[in-house]
């Protein structure tokens, strides 16, 4: 039994397509997302069913499988069963792979309603309602104050998200509006990009976070690190550097300062014993279950797994790849009576595109950043679609959005 | 002044382009929608976006034009002045264009939660999610009878919208879902077309309905004419054939029997004097304006012209379109101080699919059904959306999706 039809989760799941076990995969919602693309439909580059796969489908032809839309609310490690919303289901191993869950708003919980962040269907087409329903309420609005907080965004945290959404929102502002409306300019909007650390893009080499820097520049993106927002209201943010607190008014603020685990962890290190490390994940053995119950496999965002080089892995959609590879791998191993070897990641590189033609690229001591780290990007992307469930459609959507700087997909749905 | 930019506004607007005019369109959506094709929406054969362009972006390069998203409250024809949102705006002269919006339950507005029309992008995603996961909770369901209510879907009202919805319905029962579950087969799906006259697709002529009957009934879905439902419940439904009235569990009922008019006719209405027809039309002179209010226009589904035949005209796209452009030639003769003629409709056909390579089609005395006259429908919707929007790459889609069977757009999203 498997929870979570994420990259992990589907991953193990295909890989197990010929083994002789009877797989059970449960999730809450009935497709797969494709992350990494979901600030394309905040911004209204793609549509939500173009970065979505009905889970059903993509196993469909996988006959010892069967997809459930449940929602994992309990386990009982004893007698092996997972509580489910409306009924139970028993495993001989199960498998961990709920994703992360809700952002993580550092102890402002209540801050929430007016920071939106991007992790599920319905924040990207909020975000994308807020968005265009700024540009709009901006060019019917006579008073220039007003005028100038709709015309403000705030972007909290520079890593990939954060980055993604605002070299977005540059080129909606410089390139894509530009001949839209009569009152106003969306050239002279304001994005604003606020880091906690001393440069964007955290995680990748300092030389490649100054390119993106220099790209978002380039797109009228102000970068402000070193800084924290320290108040958040419907009005606007406070934003600290240093000792300095500047007060800025916006109406439309994203949230991309990170997320936090799936609630399921709490819950199975209560009924496991298995530890939490301080971000809520749980902490793994070597072969990626947990101490004592070598039935339980955890994967993905949700594991911490340290044995490798004494840092935990990175929640990234190729660590959890990986592990679902590993996974299938170590229990057909067991079928056949031998011990998997333990697991481990062979890092593949890092990307993080900023806009057309501008994204960087860590593979390794290779460094790419231009045109040329932004076709990588692009064929990475595009190849696990394809691979997915043959999107060949999405690589002609991109490649005509290319040619015309088009985002079709505007379309302020859903909202009060 | 224009309100509403669905096919009437919209074709009014573009064929003012090059008038002396300063033309201001307000519609409460950011988008205009191609509503004929909402039901592929609710099936999840289109994506949202595919199927609405922002109407900014249709009018973009039309530079006498502006665009405003906010909702038209009431009216002053004294002062001129039209009460929006937040605000005011006068007119010279006012083009009325809003649509009809909500349903129209019979006086049975309590059914409109447990069966959703199809008018907005919302009702489709509410329909797409209710679809889906009726076959999501038949899969993971053990009781036999709540399984089937769980596969019987009920649609009322058998015109165009309710046709296609069935016709849809079974395809997706009977070819798109087929692989997909372990414990079921969709196959076995109850799929009923509840219509009160004699036959499915009323409008059409009687040869016609016999056949889209015959195609449906290929497809699977039963048609119960002379029919109608006395009560609808979360349970299911009771339908009335004569005398006979039989209780018919079913978890999913979608309403298509007939729209009402928008709000804005009842206090147009009030404050000209104009006359409301039954169904709460304003009833329009030979030039489409209000009697006594030559500077208000009225056009589409809130129209009823009838000065042509004697019958009112139908609430269709064509219909819309062509009094658009009428309005648009009225105001450019009058600017040149010319009386423009009475409007005049040439009847240019009706339309309606009910599956791949399965339509009808009426040209006069010409009648067409099969693949003929479903790649005739192929064809006019798809010149409209590239007329509108350059939209190849729906057309694209839409051979891709031929070929392959495919409807990839079969998200759950949203919620209770």
């Amino acid at each position: 039994m498997l929870v979570g039809a994420g990259f992990g989760g589907l991953y193990a799941a295909r890989a197990l397509k010929r083994a002789p076990v009877d797989l059970t995969v449960i999730d809450r919602r009935n497709f797969h997302l494709f992350q990494p693309l979901l600030y394309q439909v905040a911004t209204g580059a793609l549509s939500p069913g173009e970065i979505a796969s009905p889970v059903r489908h993509v196993l469909s032809r996988q006959r010892n499988t069967r997809v459930w839309m449940a929602d994992a609310r309990d386990i009982d490690v004893e007698r092996r069963r997972l509580c489910l919303d409306g009924g139970e289901a028993s495993y001989d191993t199960l498998v961990l792979a709920p994703g992360s869950s809700s952002q993580h708003y550092f102890g402002h919980d209540d801050w929430a309603p007016m920071a939106p962040g991007l992790k599920t269907i319905e924040d990207a087409t909020e975000i994308r309602r807020r968005i265009l329903r700024a540009f709009e309420c901006a060019e019917r609005e006579t008073n220039a104050a007003e005028r100038r907080a709709w015309l403000t965004f705030v972007i909290v945290g520079a890593g990939p998200t954060g980055v993604e959404l605002a070299g977005a929102l540059g080129e909606i502002a410089n390139d894509t509006l530009r001949h839209d409306f009569r009152s106003i300019n969306p050239r002279e909007s304001t994005i604003l990009l606020v880091e906690g650390t001393d440069r964007v893009l955290p995680s990748f080499p300092p030389d490649l976070s100054a390119k993106a820097e220099r790209d978002l520049s380039r797109l009228g993106v102000q970068v402000r690190t070193r800084s924290k927002v320290t108040d958040l209201d419907s009005a606007g943010v406070a934003v600290q550097t240093g000792d300095a607190v500047e007060r800025i008014p916006a109406k439309t603020v994203l949230w991309a300062a990170g997320v936090g685990p799936s609630g399921l962890g709490k819950i199975v290190a209560d009924r496991t014993g298995a530890p939490l490390d301080k971000s809520g994940r749980l902490i793994v053995g070597p072969d990626l279950t947990l101490p004592g119950h070598p039935e339980i496999f955890v994967i993905g965002d949700l594991a911490n797994f340290s044995h490798q080089t004494g840092k935990p892995l990175e929640g990234l959609a190729a660590v959890a790849m990986a592990e679902g590879r590993y996974v299938a791998r170590a229990i057909q191993a067991r079928l056949r009576g031998e011990t998997p070897p333990p697991f481990h990641y062979f890092d593949k590189g890092t990307l993080a595109t900023i806009g057309r033609n501008k994204a960087v690229a860590a593979f390794g001591r290779l460094h790419l950043s231009g045109p040329l780290a932004w076709f990588v990007w692009l064929f990475v992307h595009l190849m696990y679609l394809v691979e997915f469930d043959n999107r060949l459609l999405v690589l002609i959507e991109w490649i005509y959005d290319y040619i015309t700087r088009n985002r079709g997909a505007r379309l302020i749905t859903g909202g009060q």
